[in-house]
């Protein structure tokens, strides 16, 4: 028999009933997120506006396991648990002893891990009595997660999409409507924020922080209105766990563990998901050789060029101050087509974890991620998403790495999403016309010196 | 707990061994096709120029199983076997005691149900020596099917694309490019049928009975290259069974049984490959009730319009002859979203089952398809591609039927595919741009006069 193909499935009975915190391990504490107008810690009550008390609660909690509520299992039912791959035929097109293992997140109706929080704040949303809820989006990604779970719970979704991306890319956009949201582009009429910025520059072409000032003041402006984010910040990355504490269980029962693990990030959501149920066995001391390496693309490097300091969220100040990697909340990184990895900062837990040492970060040119994203459809079938290349693209260099030392380790990555709408970029590559950007330092410093002064 | 995400799945090492032929069943054997030059009876070595003999021999045989070789087993397992759900959500939005069911096709690499033959064909064809494969495609599903495939075996892959298809959706001929196929818009300058029509009409938009026509020419012009054809044919029909092999497994496991089966048609290969190992059943005596309900464009009625009759397979009549039922190999469809239901003919095994009685055709508008696919997406959260909503549909008519008589019927559907690419015919279905055809009855009445005279 051939045996080209090795996947490992789960039975939907031994699905994750609680999700892991991280911030229960932590060494040293995360440093608290600052109120953007006074610069003085911020208060769950500070955060009502915005944000179900549920998950203000879970932001800030320390408990190490969080309940998954049976309403939002229910919904993940639909495409969890997920499969773990074994890439034989990646493996043998390169010749390496290594074993790569990959985790498809790509079939959730979304197309991406993102329902795995969307999901979970629309169901805490409505269970406080929320109608509607606001958000921004940059590729669509997240936008279509949230009008998707909008959907399964009956709330109205509002979504602020980057006008460059409305304009380049209008099946995502399509996407939202089919489930029942509305989008606009941002900058749009529809909030000051919006309306100021389009007064100064009719033709603005918008930027995520820009977008996010947006959402925040949608929500901040109506009682029945409820924000959501779709990565950076801790209860995001504590819904996305599920997918490393699936992997976790399944490699388990093939008695495997990774030696390295590989996630892209932009703000860090599938990547922590994936690493942080593994981390702990490293925060513990069990795993202390474990080694987690998050790919960013060259062109937005946080955590490999940025300082580690005190930033916005937004572009427009509005969201709250946190401590993290970042380039400045002002930053527009070039158009590279890995829309998601466009963000100017990164989750505050990786941010501390890689500030502590515990995991490791490296960037990736454009030209590099596609080539590995063709190879990678042409041996395990699937059309990646531009920003799952930079993981595909890590895990490939890991895998030659072993090739020349003749180590069999063992590289597990998560495979965040399909490119099913990104098959214009894909052409952009074939036809020779996709670049490099090389990192923009100058704009990174003027940007830089914007950062709010923190005593 | 919430209990609205129903699904079912099935181990691997379950997944079919052999697929069903149900030539091997049939009251009354079908009629023979015919050679399109002499109109005598076909024999395999006719067909050598265009198939492998393992391929020619499935077409004829009355074998009831026949094995799946394990390379495309190995394949298969990529994403199969695929999951059965129990529409929860859509029932509870209908309103009816009625319990639907529904086999999700739409993860595979493709995204549709086509590789299962794409696949098989390849593999064969791999094994007897042949390099490369020629096929046309409409909308784009089966050539990047095929393309996949291809990669999949380390086979070239030409494509020629019907020209209105190419020019409008060009992230089919984008995701067969990344798999590393040529795709070229047809009529093409590649072949003499293709230059004899561009020098008639140098804008000639192209129809998917003269790609076959390139296809087939390209492949008896060259010893290295098989042609390769993704419905109609029984060996395509053959190999489609293993999605209803898998369902009917699953639905034995649970103790269900289902009264009505729907699934959409143009060639008739889905629908088959899901309907005919439960028809087996009803072919026997065992299941007499059992009703499967074949559901076709009203714009393109070959079922429920078109007279029982030999016609060719393309437009340039280099195919076989084969009895089918037929709208005439010259007819044009309207240009509805759903490309793959497109075509002038029906498989023989399907119109067979139809004039002997075991099987119904049904035909539907556009905008009550499109009205089906998004409740289908708010609900069970799957953006469909557009020939599946046809049998979205009808499903949803027969839950209807149920709800005013009170009857809990067990409904089951082939999901074919998603549609993510698909996204333009979304946007103009919610815009309110989408129309209706009507029958076009004299177009039909023109094409049907050139049928070939067969003794």
């Amino acid at each position: 028999m051939s045996d080209s193909t090795v996947k490992y499935t789960m039975q939907e009975r031994d699905m994750p009933r609680y999700w892991y915190n991280v911030q229960a391990d932590l060494p040293v504490p995360l440093a608290p997120a600052l109120h953007p107008g006074t610069g003085k810690p911020l208060t769950p009550p500070d955060l009502a506006p915005l944000f179900p008390m549920a998950l203000i609660m879970q932001e800030v909690s320390t408990e190490r396991y969080i309940e998954i509520p049976d309403e939002v299992r229910d919904v993940y039912k639909l495409w969890r648990p997920t499969t773990l791959f074994r890439a034989r035929r990646l493996e043998k097109a390169l010749g390496t002893p290594a074993k790569i293992f990959y985790k498809y997140e790509g079939v959730s109706p979304a197309g991406s891990h993102k329902p795995n929080t969307a999901v979970a704040q629309a169901y805490y949303n409505k269970k406080e009595g929320i109608k509607r809820m606001s958000t921004e989006t940059g590729a669509g990604q997240w936008g279509s997660a949230l009008a998707f779970a909008g959907a399964c719970f009956g709330l109205e979704v509002k979504v602020y999409m980057v006008r460059v991306s409305y304009d380049q890319k209008p099946y995502r956009r399509i996407m939202m409507e089919a489930w029942g949201a509305k989008c606009v582009p941002s900058p749009s009429p529809d909030t000051s924020v919006g309306r100021q910025m389009l007064a100064e520059d009719p033709k603005c072409p918008g930027s995520l922080g820009l977008a996010i000032s947006e959402a925040v003041e949608d929500a901040m402006s109506r009682e029945d209105t409820h924000y959501s984010l779709g990565s950076v910040l801790n209860h995001v990355l504590l819904h996305q766990t599920v997918i490393g504490l699936e992997a976790k269980k399944m490699m388990e029962e093939i008695g495997e563990y990774p030696d390295i693990i590989v996630g892209c990030v932009g703000g860090g959501s599938n990547s922590a998901g994936m690493f942080l149920p593994f981390l702990k066995d490293k925060l513990d001391g069990s795993k202390p050789n474990l080694r987690v390496v998050n790919v960013e693309p060259y062109s937005c490097p946080t955590l490999t060029k940025g300082p580690f300091a005190y930033d916005y969220g937004d572009s427009a100040k509005l969201a709250p101050i946190v401590k993290m990697y970042t380039l400045g909340h002002r930053y527009m990184p070039p158009p590279i087509h890995a829309g998601g990895l466009r963000y100017h900062g990164m989750s505050p837990i990786i941010s501390h974890l890689l500030k502590l040492g515990y995991v490791e970060a490296r960037a990736v040119h454009q030209l590099e991620t596609f080539e590995a994203g063709i190879l990678f459809a042409r041996t395990e079938g699937i059309l990646s998403a531009p920003e799952t290349m930079h993981a595909i693209r890590a895990a490939i260099d890991e895998a030659l790495v072993c090739k020349k030392t003749g180590e069999a380790k063992t590289i597990l990555f998560n495979h965040s999403g399909h490119g099913h709408v990104d098959m214009n970029a894909y052409d952009a590559y074939l036809s020779g016309k996709l670049q490099n950007y090389e990192y923009p330092s100058e704009k990174v410093k003027e940007a830089l010196a914007d950062l709010p002064r923190v005593s």
